[in-house]
């Protein structure tokens, strides 16, 4: 899936019925979060359906996978005539790069090596049918210029999809040529150099970062470009976003306050704003002001050039984690942060220009970030990723380092160990929420491979990150013990926010 | 799934969407091979499901997760109106009872504390509904017995069914009754003590124990009771079962040789055979037959009390791990075999009284023995587990050993370490069927708990058992080297099957 | 449906939208009685389907109306991929004339003229799928030998398919061969000449005729063949029918006693009986019983010879109408029953030798006459229909007879004339069951054809009759006065049992 | 589905099987043309449903039928549980309300005396879902406002909507309010006074009348108020509409050029439009144009004041019979035009204040006039019905008349007797085209009431006509013979654009 977005598509062939039924939520992640992902997947032989019901894998009908993926694609399709395959390869392929969302492909076992027959009728063109209807989109492009152009201070919240449908060049055009101030969502993080001077901020309502939901709330023209408005990125419904001022424009439809234009291609609408008459503000004036731009981006500035500082034996914490590590970034890393603090604190790690930071910010399956590395790095080797992850989503799926060990990758992981699930502990306490302890930091034994580094002080981790960022034949994991009540500010908004929400929609 | 084959009902509560979904193959496994598991997820609240389209963890539309679980459980229901709610449950548990397959009950977060309303219409009486028809139940009866008693040499097909409907003990009574010699299946293993006089083997074609074949195929009465025919029961399809001479018992219908009837619940089939006149059996004649049912247990007996000789330094081989296992085996251990060499050689243990077999046999997902070890004995404490997995299925699921170590369980676990995916292997070769190292004995220093034993050679392995017999606080894992070349001899005969049958089909 | 019923495969073309829709309930008439019929419908082109959303005709979706059709029909297609057209024609016409079931086929407007694509992979062969698995044909055949040569006095009851599936031949050779006496159901009337010496009448429980009741209920040995057995067959359920003394045969299984057969085609079973060892019987010991079929037969051919005696000026009554037409029926004569009185009454005719008898019996959809006659005389124009009709049915429909004007076609049409519904009125009285009376022998001056008689005498019956017999040009219409209070025995047998059914039913 | 129209609901009570599948096309009529009709079927005793597989009337399974209706309304139900019973009927007669279609009740026989439990928890208030979003009604309100005022010749064209949501008052003020002239479309005809000052004709494109096309066609600002836009009212797609000057309402949606408004209801929109400042016109100035609203009316004044000139003896045409309608309509009188030329003749009558024009505009299904004036009448008894119909479609439905008879309902039809399919000649000609003749004028005759009158000439066509008016016990019905190339313009027209329509798609 990682890999599919970085590479705009990804592919995963699987065996028929234990194989395929073992991706089904990392499918619907993929769907969920758009990623285009292409899963292939074996079956029994056409001939043998019909001779044998009881084939080992098979759960209840031939079909029974299939109607699964139904619901968690957007296109799918059984291989079974030579005359039609080739119309239904390019069918499912158009959809999964028009929609950014997976499709299921299923290959009954004798038809593989059947030549296809017939004439390719309709050559891939995924472009065909997403032309924009002309005059829509001229009506929708003045509109939204003489919206923009009419207010003050207008702001972009710049979304995952923008990265999806590699808007990102097209982003830096329209922000060059009008100088309009930009921020991103969690889901989307990392969009744009968040050292671009005209960057504000990570936007998540009343749990982001109080500067940035400053400026975006006092707007009086949101220009909300390709960004899910969902629990998570509008923390917890804390966003307080006036649907009069806005500009809504998605993959789905653009709206421009409470009226929706139909039948606009994301792509052409992003375009034509590019090349429209949009007035270049001039940010200088208000560069004074303590919330401009300029301050904020001089800010992060500050913040990724500070090395913070570090007391010998003092115990380690969430803050001084995340505060040495924005310390460390450089160009050529690449952040996957798994759900929980890593992902809420790593939202305020400052992602340099060409960085990336991906995350499960709206899915928010836990054990997302060590197969992620492991996908990214092989799908741009000039990558370094940084894991961040905490112990409860290590368990899940962190023994798949020795994946990387196999293809000679070199994550760095680091666990956030506090022996608990301490995001359900905020919201329910209970002795479920205890983690069993591993030593994560033994692990290299165990898989012949990487190295291993206990933290438990500030000068331990320091000397851990630098022996890991020189350490380039493979993995570094670093098992940081923090105390279980030690927290990042952005975990304790949201889970206030979350708390709050639950006891009102009980009542 | 396993604690439920126990139990007799098991019950998974999980989180909407990420965990959900992650029990996707489990459930499909548990539908397949017939374990009664209640799957109780969380949901959004229904009103929050109105006013919050988006909300973090769902795929799709709120019902995607309930259409998907309609495809792998025979119910489910969302407990959406108090006035209903007592009579779905109900519904559902009956449902899972009688079918002896999972139901799904999806539970939005806002109805956790609603009362529920009304009478209680249809208390739960699972055996309401299945009521034979009794002039059905007679003719079959009276059509069974008669055709047993004009047999020779009738032969019964004990199945996993006998297991899941909780038939042994009537199974017991049939055969003291009547002293018809007895066969199980691969999935059926253990359904009946190895060491019955009557227990001639595991019955599986061409692919299972040749005495027992023979003696099953030139039998002129077969009695199939409760065993699914899959391509795995039947070895691969060699199975050589004459339909003329059969009568199937099964929970779906009652044949007998070319007919069928509906409408006869299999416990009342079996009660009525058990006192049905049929006729006592004398096989003392035939004892002095090599493939008499008591020659066979003789043989079964002297193997189960032989300890195979062990040659110091010796490297270790398939055969000796199970012969010398064979030896170990007690009263009080239950064997959790994965897919693999330890399923098929597995067969070859000899189950005593009371003792269990326990496989994914039919459904042959990868990663099962594990976790299965756990649930086994959470729900019979006095059960110590023999777990028999290969290093691919191992690398799986194997971490959840820290469970193990959590509720003071003390499996233990003999990893047949090979570096390959044999089976697979044996199928098509290629590189991707080599697995990625891993030092299996040094597990317990991650997870702070456990032994480890390195075993190399036969005497190694000798010890390791023995120590790990001898240390109960904690689970014990013993990783055999084996050589990849080396496999059991069944493994051996059913790959040669499934190529066989593999190139057929193709041509 | 009438046409499909007499050739063997019926063709409609119809108007997409209020063409199609209009013949709903004929088509499930034909479902549910087994009638080949193939439904052509046209459909906006598939372009225009794109293009232009709101085309007249259409209801909600442009599929609505297959969707429809697939409840109805055994298989349905939309022709729009020349591809595929051969196959799909081949498919769906080998579906219907397996199944005697009505099949969709729609044809949307701009692909009327292309020609098919591709090879025809699948010849048509409608046989093809249908052979007998030879085993169990055996068994069933040795088995249902056996129980009717250990019976007494076995009896066929030779329903609907024995006429659907061409299997009248076979009938009489197996009657002839064995002796066996034969009855038939009210749906299957006619199935067999009833001066045949071994008919025995319409059997329908305490509802039909009481010497065949008493003959079929007292055999120990029941072989129903091809009958459906629905309320009305089975005489609102009055019917006692032993399942341990009946082998029970049809199209989707065969049964003996409390046992199935699947994989038998029903076609195959009656060839292997008339093939079978089935000893002939010997009746001519039993002819001096007043119930054996030489003296049932003798009775029923002395009816059909007997003239009632006609009293000048006496009204007219249900029981002369049917004495009357009884000693009319020729050799060439084919009888329509509508539902209601006229095909209760309707089952006390005597059919000749090469005589047929169509009616609604089990659907009793009213109004099915009049049509039925046109359809059945296009199908064999040697034949005369004689249409016995109530006035309410008549309405419905009656003025078809326009078009058998314009086909030169001359139905017989006796509209029993009472001014009510009257098996409604049976039921539950009230003002709603008031038919609005019409002068139906003026028809013929309002459609230009035809002769109309008004007959409310019994005199004036025999005179309209015969006036009509000799009158071969057009339609005759016999608008036959009749008291609301007289009804034939039959009606009077049927609405106490059904009065008794719903009253037991609603306590 | 008339009564519907008129009243705002009707009902249909059914028997089940061949009752409710009769009513399938009528059903899908009120579902495309928007009638609530509440259909309530019977059905077999739930118990009974489980019992006895096969009662008379089923086609399929029992709930075939739910499903076929499930196509065709908004919502169906089957009252099953008397728990959820008021709450059920409740839902369906608000959706029923709601989106003015169809709905489907279905009642097992063995429930219709059982008392409704539980509490009434949704007490029907059909508006209770329906508001519309304030902020959006505002903006929505406020653009419309804005680009009608910024207009110079504003039109709305009223639709059949404004007929089924009750908004003829609020149309009426609207148009008083603002003096915007107002168009209709063939469906929803006398939707306004056609005497109205402001009314300016029926448009559809070219196929409809020439100077309301101008009118329309030549607007700045074209308000569709209700009207579906199908290939009919668009006149074969003749239609000249600039989406760039268009305002569309609809129940569905609110759409201002290129863009759309969810989340507003009609009627809260026309409440608005009604209230907003829309300034008020002075169409005096342009009343000197020859297609000024005041010209336009006046012109269609002189029409409907003046008899034509009628020449004794001589062949009566389409044309005189429209012509002399016009001069006869009063203020009482409610038309009712089937399909075919009827309709299309009959949109150049004059509706007067308070008469009424129903016809199946859309769903084109022919014979639905005679039935129609039944449902009309029955409605409203101080209407009075004039029926045009074709011959085609009075065979259809015709001898409905009888059911006049009997509920003592008086309309005037008037067959339009050319012998011919006349609008399918003029696209496809054929044999398959004629009609079988039929003399009209005799079936009083038959059902024994009404009046017949032969027409031939228009002397005899003026006299029928006044007997018709005086004649006020029964129906009368005039049997009007033209000549088979007999047509009137407008079908002219229509014949002409849809051969022009299919040649160009067929290439």
């Amino acid at each position: 899936m990682h890999y599919a977005r970085i590479r705009g598509l990804g592919v995963v062939c699987i065996t028929y019925g234990v194989g395929a039924l073992k991706v089904i939520n990392t499918t619907a992640q993929a769907y969920a979060e758009k990623s285009p992902v292409v899963i292939i997947s074996g079956a029994p032989g056409l001939k043998e359906q019909l001779r044998n019901p009881l084939l080992h894998h098979k759960v209840r009908d031939f079909d029974t996978q299939k109607k699964i993926f139904d619901q968690i694609t957007v296109a799918s399709t059984i291989l079974s005539d030579p005359q039609t395959a080739a119309f239904e390869i390019d069918r499912l392929l158009s959809a999964a790069l028009r929609f950014k969302r997976p499709i299921y492909i299923e290959l009954p076992r004798d038809v593989v090596s059947t030549s296809i027959m017939g004439h390719y009728r309709h050559p891939l063109d995924i472009r065909e049918s997403e032309h924009s209807d002309p005059d829509a989109l001229k009506e929708a492009t003045v509109e939204a210029t003489d919206m923009i152009n009419a207010a003050k201070r207008p702001v972009i919240i710049a979304g995952e999809e923008v990265h999806r449908f590699e808007l990102q060049d097209k982003l830096l055009a329209l922000i060059d040529r009008t100088q309009i101030p930009v921020a991103a969502t969690i889901l989307s993080k990392s969009v744009i150099s968040e050292l671009h001077p005209l960057f504000i901020g990570i936007y998540e309502g009343a749990v982001g970062q109080e500067k940035a939901r400053q400026y975006v709330e006092s707007s009086d023209c949101l220009i909300i470009l390709g960004a899910s408005l969902s629990d998570i990125t509008l923390g917890m419904f804390t966003a307080q976003i006036d649907q009069k001022k806005t500009i809504y424009i998605s993959a789905e439809k653009i709206s421009v306050r409470y009226h929706h234009y139909d039948n606009i291609d994301i792509r052409d609408f992003i375009h034509a704003l590019v090349d429209a008459n949009i007035a270049r503000r001039d940010n200088s004036t208000s560069s004074s002001s303590s919330s401009s731009p300029t301050t904020l981006t001089n800010e992060r500035l500050a913040i990724a050039s500070t090395v913070p500082r570090c007391t010998h034996g003092k115990n380690i914490s969430v803050k001084y984690v995340f505060e040495y590590l924005n310390s460390c970034l450089t160009d050529d890393m690449i952040v996957l942060a798994d759900a929980g603090d890593a992902l809420f604190a790593g939202a305020d790690l400052i992602m340099h220009r060409k960085t990336k930071f991906l995350s499960p910010a709206y899915y928010a399956s836990l054990g997302f970030a060590v197969p992620a590395s492991i996908g990214a790095q092989l799908a741009d080797q000039t990558l370094r990723p940084l894991v961040i992850v905490g112990d409860g989503a290590f368990q899940m799926t962190g023994m798949e380092l020795s994946t990387a060990i196999r293809y000679d990758l070199n994550p760095i992981v680091v666990v956030l160990n506090n022996g608990i699930y301490l995001t359900e502990q905020l919201m329910l306490e209970g002795p479920f929420n205890n983690l069993q302890p591993r030593q994560y930091a033994k692990i290299p034994q165990v898989i012949g491979g990487g190295r291993g580094f206990l933290v438990e002080t500030e000068d331990q981790f320091n000397n851990a990150i630098s022996e890991a960022l020189n350490f380039r034949n493979a993995f570094s994991i670093l098992d940081v013990h923090l105390n279980q009540n030690d927290r990042s500010p952005a975990l304790d908004r949201l889970t206030k926010n979350i708390a709050k929400r639950f006891h009102h929609s009980s009542n």
